[in-house]
């Protein structure tokens, strides 16, 4: 078909996304061929224990115990870290590109926290970093973002961007579905870790907003100024509420662009039903970018998984077959700005965030209570769009009342809810959480 | 930033489309080039009256009268062909090719129609033919299957492609708005023609369909195989049966690869509310791939509109701008394949494609008349998934049954279909929509 050599792949990691990327090149080698005019094949595979039985073949693939050997195998013109972590992974990926070999990762970890580092290594070494398996693994939102919004000014995105999350708020809005219940669920689903603090924490999604952010506003990689919250202190009550008054509760990667800066932040949000985010169930992703031109654009599919995941490392190991041997200027640069392009906005502190509120108060079933609320409200001049005001449960000696209001700078919001928390008849401290139109 | 030359545009027509890209090309100036390495500049245009007063700023473009003498000015690199239709439009396209250099198109007909010549055209003068903007306009969807899908194996999609149809269909769930009355709507605000059966007779969408379906199989443009359906036949007691149903319709363009060959349809469809793409509403588009590795992921943004279908047209000339000056396996095939590397799988005939189907008929208020239906059904072997029916309006002779089958082979549908037209009781045709699950 083609007299090109194949591109020849170096896999560091036999796990799942391993296993499964060595399946779908293979068996979609003919298609491969047919579309990029050259075949893609591992060639070299290392892992923890070469000798361990594994589901999948390994037949033509020279495995190697160490991986460093491996990576300076001359036969081995891209090396695939499957491995995660940001130790040795970080390691080898540093080694591969000191020595001319391009990278493909899943890593997101690796690229939050140490991307920066790695792109300039890669910058000096003329070689390719890519990287779309990283966020919401198989929807092509790092190559839309880069790509075919290119002519565009984005003005923000919102992403589901945890599907350990998702599962479970999905699953919550069923009866009888309280948070415990449903982490459970999760876990004998394999859709959450024996310890799920990474995902429901909200640090996962951080990596991946850490990403997004980057290549949309074309600024630095920097995890460490991403506010992150996650989704144990959401209850059943909030997401049935939510519900009644036309919402639902997503946890959201947000990143926005504002007069001072760039707000980057993770957090569960209250979302109109009506948006397409909204509807996005149970483990899987989509991400909504609102730029200049385009206006919103939307890309949904599976965040996670072995074939989903493959089917983005094996994009962009098709990238690196068309333009790793290319010029620089031929080649999509990995934070979609050129080097020495990027920004240096500030990252807005969280304090200086507006959005809108629900908020959840327990008070004493007596007269009057409502009347000091909105006056506390008033007076710091949030101003309410809904009050939901719930019969007493029989015997409780204190009801719910929700509140929306409309945007109000977060520093504002803490203020007059810790004045509302020192009333006396407010039970409980306040739930809050944020709300966004995405309008 | 850089010492790249920029590229220079030659705009063939000044209508809404070439107005909007040379906004955002100027708007969005310093973003681009931060990405791009090098600036994207219209240097060049012409338009049927040159001389006419226009809405946008042309200053800095030389206006040729001549579209032809343009093409081949030495300084223009890229011809940007905004003028539509497939006479003078492909004539100036192939001038460009013949004459080296590029060509970014809007022109869905003329892909869909010549985009085979065309494209011969390109590979014999080494030139690159983009069409992002051809295809749902401000949605990345040719991106998105020609290079993040290039690992998979792509088994369906199905797409909301043509904004007036959708307009309409999601008009049509209010109460007392028939065909009609929304389709005087659609017109009042611009968003359907004086002249509308380009739009809901579906030719519009069978374009942007024959081009999507090239790209995911690696077939031939085959437009005149498409089987077109518009949306004039659809009432809205379907659309409200469809949602009592747990349905909604949408117009789409469906492609599906079965064991003898290709689906290439376009026709209103009922798909469950649970479907993202049931959710798309208004003029909004989506299209949903479903692919081996990747599973089901979907794209949705504004289908057209000066400011969105600019986006998808600078993003074709950001590729330009990168690749254009590269070798040959640089860059991304047009048609997805390389050339010599298209399929020749036949494009299955209607009569044998399988589906479930809606149907709705008027029948005399008499007993026995369901049972001879269903008897009917049932000597040809189709299974029925519900029935609904409903009571006899006040003084009418005739009630409505609605009926959900099973899939089944669309001719052995059409032969059940005459036997039971040909009922004494069974008045006017039978009401019939296909439906897909989407799964």
């Amino acid at each position: 078909m083609s007299s090109l050599p194949p591109l020849r792949v170096g896999l560091l990691g036999l796990g799942t996304v391993g296993g499964g990327t060595i399946a779908v090149l293979r068996r979609n080698a003919e298609v491969i061929s047919r579309r990029v005019g050259r075949s893609i094949e591992v060639v070299a595979a290392s892992a923890r224990d070469i000798s361990k039985p594994r589901a999948f073949d390994l037949s033509g693939i020279e495995l190697y115990a160490d991986p460093a050997e491996l990576v300076l195998q001359p036969q081995v013109d891209v090396v695939l870290e499957l491995i995660g972590g940001t130790t040795v992974a970080k390691d080898l990926v540093l080694l591969a590109l000191e020595n001319g070999k391009h990278v493909v990762t899943a890593n997101k970890a690796l690229i939050a926290l140490h991307g920066n580092e790695i792109f300039e290594v890669a910058q000096r070494t003329d070689t390719v970093v890519a990287f779309e398996a990283a966020v919401a693994g198989g929807i092509p939102v790092i190559k839309a973002t880069r790509e075919a919004l290119a002519g565009n000014r984005i003005e923000w995105l919102a992403g589901i961007i945890n599907g350990t999350c998702n599962f479970i708020l999905t699953a919550m809005s069923e009866p009888g579905c309280e948070f415990e219940t449903v982490l459970a669920e999760a876990q004998a689903l394999g859709y959450a870790e024996a310890d799920p603090a990474f995902d429901i924490d909200g640090i996962d999604a951080a990596h991946k907003l850490t990403i997004l952010a980057a290549i949309a506003f074309g600024v630095p990689l920097q995890f460490e100024r991403v506010y992150v919250e996650g989704i144990r202190h959401i209850s059943r009550a909030d997401v049935e509420y939510a519900e009644r008054l036309g919402y639902r509760i997503k946890h959201l990667g947000m990143a926005r662009q504002v007069a001072d800066g760039i707000q980057l932040r993770v957090h569960p949000t209250l979302i109109p039903v009506s948006q397409l985010l909204a509807n996005v169930d149970g483990v899987m992703n989509a991400v909504m970018l609102h730029s200049d031109a385009a206006g919103s654009t939307l890309y949904y599919g599976a965040g996670a998984g072995a074939e989903p995941t493959a089917s983005a490392v094996v994009s962009d190991l098709v990238d690196v077959a068309r333009t790793g041997d290319a010029d620089r200027v031929n080649r999509v640069p990995p934070l979609a700005f050129q080097t020495g392009s990027l920004s240096e906005l500030p990252i807005v502190s969280m304090d200086a965030v507006e959005t809108a509120y629900y908020l959840r108060l327990h008070v004493l079933d007596q007269p009057g209570v409502v009347a000091d609320v909105t006056r506390i409200l008033g007076a710091s001049d949030i101003s309410i769009e809904a009050i939901l005001q719930q019969e007493s449960e029989h015997g409780a000696a204190t009801v719910p009342i929700i509140i929306l209001v409309h945007p109000v700078v977060e520093h504002a919001m803490n203020q007059a809810l810790a004045e509302i928390e020192a009333l006396p008849q407010v039970h409980e401290p306040v739930i809050k959480i944020r709300m966004e139109s995405l309008a």
